[in-house]
C-alpha cells in the first residue's frame, strides 16, 4: 500500500508521479470502507481526492494554508495529515470531526461548516502574511454551490482589489460547465497564465486599434459581442471583478493542476482556479445518485444500500406531507429553501408545486427577504431552514420581515443537538435569537401530529411565524393529546401538584420519561408542553406555581435568551416565588458525537434532569 | 409654483414635460430648506430627484410597486404620494420617517432601512404577481454601495433565472462609471433593448461562424478578447448572470429614463437600468463634500456650514484617537469598516495606517470572518461597525470568530437609541445577541475614558471581545473613577446600602441622576458600573444583593436576553431573593424621533426609573 507510506504532512511528496494513481484509488477505497461503516460526506470527499493530494504535492504545510469551504471535503486532507489512523472515530464522539479544526491539527488552518466563509477567511490570511512580509501560499477551495452564498461575493469584490498571491480554488462538480467550455478556454488558459501576462493585457488595448483589421475586428464585434463572449470567456464573470481566471480543468488530472497551481503561485494579485470535478467519483452508486450520497449513513458497499431500514418517520418527513396538503387546500402557500430540497423534505412539494416552490441556492439572507416580498405580494410563503444555517439570516428576520409584521412561516428543522456533524451544525441557538425579535412568535411540536398541526395553525397565523423541530425521528408519543394550538397557550398534560415540568418540543418526549420515573418514586408531577416559545403562557406559569413546588423548564437551546429564562423573568415580574430549575444546554458550544452522548454530556438527558430534580426536591422539600 | 399641483400620487402626470426641469428645481430648494431646518440624508436625495420623477412619470402607484434599498432616497417619492405638508415632521417623533413606510402611505412598497435587501425583496413582489397573475410592474432602486452587500448578489443571481418583467434601477453615483464606457454602450444600448433581442442574441451564436468574416474574427477574438472586452462591456457582469443589462444613461435625464423604463418593461426577464446621477446634484456645498452631506445635521443654507458648533467629543471621536496610539504602539493592529470610515471614526486611522486599514464595502458579513482569518493569521483586527449593521453578521461571528476563539474586537458605535433614523437602526439588540454567543466577552464604557481603557484591554484580551457604546456625545462626568478593567468585574462607583443600581453603559449617566434624586429624597442608593455585561460579576451581585434591599438593573437594550435577565438568572441560581427590577426596552421596535422623547415614552429616562424605583421601595420598603 503507498498510503502505508503516508503518516503525515508531506509525506506525499516522497511518492512518485506514477504511484499518483494508485493513491488515489487506495484513498477512495479507505474512504468508501470507513464511511460505509460510520457515515459521514462520501460523494464531495471522492470528488475531491485528486485536488487536495495535487495541494498538498504543490504546497508545504502547515506553512501554506489550506482553507476548506464547508470542510465536509476536508477527508482526503485530513488522511494526508496524520489523521489516517483515527479515521474510524471520524465524527464520533471524541474522535476526529468531519470537519478541519484547528485543534486537531496545524495543517487545518481555519474551522469551517456553514458556506461561503472560505474566500473571506483566506483573505484574512493575505492580508496577515503581507502585512508580517511572510512569504507562504494560502489557498481557499470552494465549491460551485457555495459560491451563491452572497459572502463569498462580498469577499471576491476584495479579493479583487488585492495586490499580493491569493489562489481561490473553484471546486466545481457540475460536469455540464466544463462540456460548454472545451478547447477554446484551454487555448485562453495557455494565453492567460505566461508571465508578463498582466503588461500584456494592458498593451493589447492600445495595439488592437492600430492593427490592420484592427478597426474591422472592433467594428464586427460592436455588433456581435453578445454571442461571441458566450464562445470564449468562461471566467468572465471574475475577470470583470478584476481577479484572474485559469481554467477550467480536469479535477482528477493531479498533474494538470499541480501545473497550474505553480503558475498561479506567481501572480501578484487574486487567481481562480476553476476545476472540475466529479462527485462521488470512483463509486458507481455515488456518481448515480449524488445528492443521496452527499452525507450517508452507513450503507453497504456492494449495493449501496442504507444498512439500517429508515424506520420511524422523521419530522422532515412529517412536514413533507402536511407541506402537500396545505399546498392543495391554499393556493398562496409557496415554499422556499436554501439548497436543501431533499433535507428540509420539500421535494415532494418541488415536484407537484414547482412554480410555487423556490431553491435560492445557499442563500439565506436572500431566502428571507425574497420571502418577505412574497408575503408583501399577498402570498404565505413556508421558509423551510435549519436551525443553525437560519443564523445567517439574523438581521433580515429582523429587518425585513418582523418589523413589517409579514406573514412569513419559518420552518427550522435541525433545532438542537444535530449529532455527528457538531458544534457549526447544532441548532440551539434559535429560540434565543428569534426570541429577542419583536412581533416573532415561537413554536415547538411534542410530536409529529403536533407538527402538523402547527404548520396548519401558521398558514392561518397572520404575521411572523417560526417552528422548530429536531433532527431525525418524530416522537409519536402521546397521541391523545391534541388539544387545538392557540396563540400563547401551552398544553396541560398532566396537571397534579407538586413538582411542575415546562417543557418545549423535543423535550417533551424526554420530560414524558422523567415523569415516569418521578411517579414511581412516589413524587408527584405535573408536566406542561410549552408549545408557545413566545410568546411564553403566563397563565399556565402563574396557576401551575401555584399548585406546585418546583418549576422545571426544560429546552434544547442555550440557557441564555432561551425559554427558561422568559420563564424566569415572567416569575420575577409577577412575584412568583415557586423555586425553578431551567435544564438547557449551558454557555459553549457542542462538539459532535452521538445525540445521546452529548445530551447526558450536557445533561438534558432524563437520567441527569432527574438526578438535578432529585436534589432540589430534597434541598427544597 | 409646480409642486403646489402634486398634492398625491399620480399627480405628477398632468404636468406637461416643459415644466419637468422646473419641477425638478423646486424639489430641490424644497429639500435643501427642509433639511437645512431638521437635518436628514441630503446628498442622495438631491441625486434621485429626476430618478425618482422618471419612475412617477412612468409608473402607476400604488399599483406598481417602488422598492428603495436603504430607503434613505426616497424624500422625492415621499413628496409626490402626497406627503409634502408633512415634510417639516420627517425624522421627527410622530413625524414621517426618514424611510419608506408601509404604515405611512400605500404607495411605499417596502420598509427598508438597511443595505442590499431591494432586490430580494422585488423579486418576491414579482413571483406573488406573477402567481396571482397580475399584471403591473415593479422596480427595486439600488445604489452602487448597495450592490457591494452580498444579499444584493444573491438576489441577482436568482433574477437572472426570472422568466416575467423585473426593473432593477442601479442608481450609481461614482460619476468615473459613465466617463468609461461612454459612446460604445449607448450604441450597445441601442441594439439591445430592441424587442426580439432574446431570439437575436440566439441566432447570432449559430450566424456568426457561417459569416465570410466571422472564422476570422473569432481567430482574432480569441487572441485579444480581454482587452476587447474592456471597450465594449460595461454591464457584462450582469449579462453574465442572464440580466438584460441597459445603459448607462444620465441620471438626470428624465425624458431619456422614461424611454428606457418603457422599454424596460417590455423586457420578460430581469433588467438592469444602470443610472448615473451625481450625488448632492444641484447643492454646491453637497457635490463639493458628498460624504458630509450624506446624512447632514441642520446647515446654514448659504455657507453648507453646520447650524450648531460640532460641541462635546462623540464616542466615534473618542474610539479615532484611541485607535491611533493602539495602531503606534502595536504594529498587529488593523482596523476594518464596512463602507463607515467617517461614520465609525477611523479616517484618520485610514490616513495614518492605509495599510493597515480595510474598508471593505457594505459588506459586513466578510467583515467579520475577514477578520477571523486576520486573526488566525496573527493580527489583531478591530471591526467597527454600527450595533443594527453589526446583525447583519451574527452567524459570522458567532461562527468564525466564536467557535475558534479568535482574538476579534467587535467596536459597536450607534448602541441603544438612535434617534430620528428609528426602528431599522436602533442598535438595541445586540447585548443579546452576543450575550448567547460562547467565549464572547462584552463591555460597555460608561464614560469617554473608560472607551479608550476598554479599547486597550481589548487589544491584550486574547479571544472575541465587544465594546458597545452610544451614539453621540461621550459622557464626561465620574472622570475620578478610572479602576482598571478586569476581566468580568464590575465598578463600583457608590457602594452604600438600600437600592442598589446596576447600570451598564450609557445608563451609568442616567444612574447618576436617578441616584442624585434618590439621595436628595433621603434614601440609600448605591451605584455600580456593569462594565461587563459579559461575563456578569457575579461576586458584585452577591455582595450588592447582601447588602441591599432592592436590585435595579439598566440597559440600553432589550429586556429579552439582555443584561438584566442575566442578573436574574444569576440570582434565581445562587437563590438570591432581593427583590429585583430590569429597566430596559420592551419587546417591541422603538420609532423614530429625538433621544430623549424616546427614551421617556420606553421608561428608560431618569425620571421613568426613579418613579419605577419609588414605586418598588413603598412596595417592598
Amino acid at each position: 500500500m503507498i498510503l502505508d507510506r503516508i503518516n503525515k504532512e508531506n509525506d506525499i511528496k516522497s511518492i512518485s508521479p506514477d504511484e499518483y494513481a494508485l493513491l488515489a484509488q487506495e484513498i477512495r477505497t479507505f474512504l468508501i470502507k470507513n464511511i460505509s461503516v460510520n457515515g459521514g460526506h462520501l460523494g464531495p470527499n471522492l470528488g475531491a481526492v485528486e485536488l487536495t493530494m495535487a495541494l498538498h504535492l504543490s504546497l508545504n504545510l502547515p506553512e501554506d494554508k489550506i482553507i476548506f469551504d464547508v470542510g465536509h471535503q476536508s477527508y482526503t486532507h485530513k488522511i494526508l495529515t496524520g489523521r489516517k489512523d483515527r479515521f474510524g472515530t471520524l465524527r464520533k464522539y471524541g474522535g476526529i470531526s468531519g470537519f478541519p479544526k484547528r485543534n486537531e491539527s496545524e495543517c487545518d488552518a481555519f474551522n469551517t461548516g456553514h458556506s461561503s466563509t472560505s474566500i473571506s477567511a483566506g483573505l484574512g490570511f493575505v492580508k496577515a502574511r503581507d502585512l508580517k512580509g511572510e512569504k507562504h501560499t494560502i489557498v481557499s477551495v470552494i465549491g460551485d454551490g457555495a459560491l451563491t452564498g452572497g459572502m463569498a461575493y462580498e469577499a471576491l469584490n476584495n479579493a479583487a482589489k488585492l495586490e499580493s498571491n491569493f489562489i481561490i480554488i473553484l471546486n466545481d462538480n457540475n460536469m455540464s460547465i466544463s462540456e460548454n467550455v472545451g478547447g477554446i478556454s484551454r487555448y485562453l488558459q495557455a494565453i492567460r497564465t505566461f508571465t508578463g501576462y498582466q503588461d500584456f493585457k494592458v498593451a493589447l488595448q492600445k495595439k488592437l486599434l492600430r492593427m490592420p483589421k484592427g478597426k474591422q475586428v472592433v467594428d464586427s464585434l460592436r455588433r456581435y459581442k453578445s454571442s461571441i463572449k458566450q464562445l470564449f470567456v468562461p471566467g468572465m464573470f471574475f475577470e470583470d471583478m478584476g481577479i484572474t481566471y485559469l481554467g477550467p480543468i480536469d479535477g482528477h488530472d493531479i498533474r494538470g493542476m499541480m501545473r497550474l497551481i505553480l503558475e498561479a503561485r506567481r501572480i501578484k494579485h487574486t487567481v481562480l482556479i476553476h476545476v472540475c470535478t466529479k462527485k462521488g467519483r470512483g463509486y458507481a452508486p455515488a456518481e448515480r445518485h449524488p445528492a443521496r450520497f452527499h452525507g450517508t449513513e452507513p450503507f453497504d458497499i456492494e449495493t449501496g444500500l442504507p444498512r439500517k431500514n429508515k424506520g420511524k418517520a422523521t419530522y422532515s418527513d412529517v412536514f413533507s406531507t402536511v407541506m402537500i396538503s396545505l399546498a392543495a387546500k391554499n393556493e398562496n402557500v409557496v415554499a422556499i429553501t436554501a439548497a436543501m430540497p431533499d433535507g428540509t423534505g420539500l421535494k415532494r412539494f418541488q415536484n407537484l408545486y414547482p412554480d410555487r416552490f423556490f431553491d435560492v441556492g445557499i442563500a439565506e439572507e436572500h431566502a428571507v427577504t425574497f420571502a418577505a416580498g412574497l408575503a408583501a405580494g399577498g402570498m404565505i410563503p413556508i421558509v423551510a431552514i435549519y436551525s443553525s444555517f437560519l443564523q445567517r439570516a439574523f438581521d433580515q428576520i429582523l429587518h425585513d420581515v418582523c418589523i413589517q409584521k409579514l406573514h412569513v412561516v419559518f420552518c427550522l428543522d435541525r433545532a438542537g443537538i444535530v449529532g455527528a456533524d457538531g458544534e457549526t451544525h447544532q441548532g440551539i441557538f434559535d429560540l434565543s435569537y428569534l426570541s429577542s425579535m419583536p412581533n416573532m412568535h415561537i413554536l415547538a411540536p411534542k410530536n409529529k401530529w403536533e407538527l402538523s398541526d402547527m404548520l396548519k395553525y401558521a398558514v392561518s397565523f397572520d404575521g411572523p411565524i417560526a417552528i422548530r423541530y429536531p433532527r431525525g425521528r418524530a416522537y409519536d408519543g402521546l397521541p391523545e393529546y391534541r388539544e387545538p394550538i392557540q396563540y400563547g397557550k401551552s398544553e396541560a398534560l398532566y396537571e397534579e401538584e407538586g413538582i411542575q415540568l415546562f417543557a418545549a418540543g423535543s423535550m417533551v418526549e424526554t420530560a414524558v420519561t422523567v415523569r415516569n420515573s418521578l411517579k414511581e418514586k412516589g413524587l408527584s408531577c405535573a408536566l406542561y408542553n410549552a408549545r408557545s416559545i413566545k410568546p411564553i403562557d403566563g397563565e399556565m406559569i402563574k396557576n401551575a406555581s401555584e399548585r406546585g413546588s418546583l418549576i422545571v423548564t426544560m429546552e434544547e437551546n442555550v440557557l441564555s435568551g432561551g425559554y427558561g429564562e422568559k420563564v424566569r423573568d415572567y416569575m420575577a415580574e409577577q412575584n412568583i416565588s415557586t423555586p425553578i430549575i431551567n435544564i438547557g444546554i449551558a454557555d459553549e458550544y457542542v462538539e459532535h458525537g452521538s445525540v445521546d452522548i452529548l445530551k447526558k454530556n450536557l445533561g438534558i438527558d432524563a437520567a441527569s434532569i432527574e438526578r438535578r430534580i432529585l436534589e432540589a426536591v430534597k434541598y427544597h422539600g
